[in-house]
């Protein structure tokens, strides 16, 4: 089982820092992927900085696409599971989300609006609530409960930093460079 | 209880996007209020026209701070309890959520790198895991996690439009205006 992101909709400069969030949350909360349009250098190197840093440069990965529906299709002809999530779908309150054992998951979120084949094509629409608010809080609470919470005590592999939990604090533990 | 937002370190243009998705998740997450510095006047239009279509403009509201010390100072006088989102805090994972009784509770959250002052000030710091990611997917998540879920199917007064949940489509109902 592995489960993946593709970003939609994405608008040069008006949406980098919330496709710089949604690249974040992907990464910390246990996504292997995140498919991208062509988005400005500095989201690239923003992750880079944070997979070099706190770890998971072989574990999290970015694709920049040009065609969104072949990403869909492709994951679809896999036998992997494509959900959408979107203000007007099931709500999530009210949904499973066993998807059945070993499944690939694509979890689709838009910036602007949504192209209307994505709401067919999907598998599943799943309403993080039937309230507008935010496709980075969408995908967390998705991610969170999908994980049942395991995903906010993972760690990564070749992290330079890392946090020791402090309750007034900060404290920051730095790896040794490898002779 | 209530619950209230205080967003911090806000800057101009560049956190627009990312501060209306705080103040959105905020509303649709069941907080009755966020205190903002002062910020560009597209993001209070937002927030006017979300609660005047989807309801919620006598349920929720917004105040243009000048000092936040005096917001957090002034929640601790009138025994509320003030917590931090913070990635270097106590792991979610190993709290409990119970407050007690009856508390009012004001959720810190920064845009920039919050003031030393915030973590001694703050009852608790609390980390929605211990890897950078973004505020505005900590913010929903600890309330997704305080109200258990049931923020997702509250419903607002004075709704225009209210969304039928739907597997495959958009179906939105319109309240016809009283004569």
């Amino acid at each position: 089982m592995s489960i993946a992101v593709l970003r939609l909709g994405h608008r040069l400069v008006r949406d980098d820092r919330t496709t710089t969030h949604v690249a974040l949350v992907s990464r910390a909360f246990g996504c292997k992927k995140i498919f991208m349009s062509d988005v400005d250098d500095s989201i690239l190197e923003t992750m880079k900085k944070v997979c070099a840093d706190w770890g998971g440069s072989k574990e999290f990965d970015i694709e920049i696409i040009q065609n969104w529906k072949s990403v869909i299709n492709s994951w679809k002809k896999n036998k992997g599971i494509v959900v959408h999530l979107t203000m007007y779908g099931v709500n999530i309150e009210n949904l499973s989300l066993d998807f059945g054992y070993n499944k690939n998951i694509l979890v689709v979120i838009g910036a602007s609006k949504v192209p209307k084949e994505v709401y067919s094509l999907a598998d599943m629409n799943i309403a993080v609530g039937n309230q507008p608010h935010s496709e980075i809080a969408a995908l967390a609470i998705f991610l969170d409960r999908f994980f049942q919470g395991k995903e906010l005590i993972s760690t990564f592999q070749n992290a330079k930093m890392s946090i020791i939990p402090s309750s007034h604090g900060k404290t920051v533990k730095i790896r040794k460079p490898k002779n």
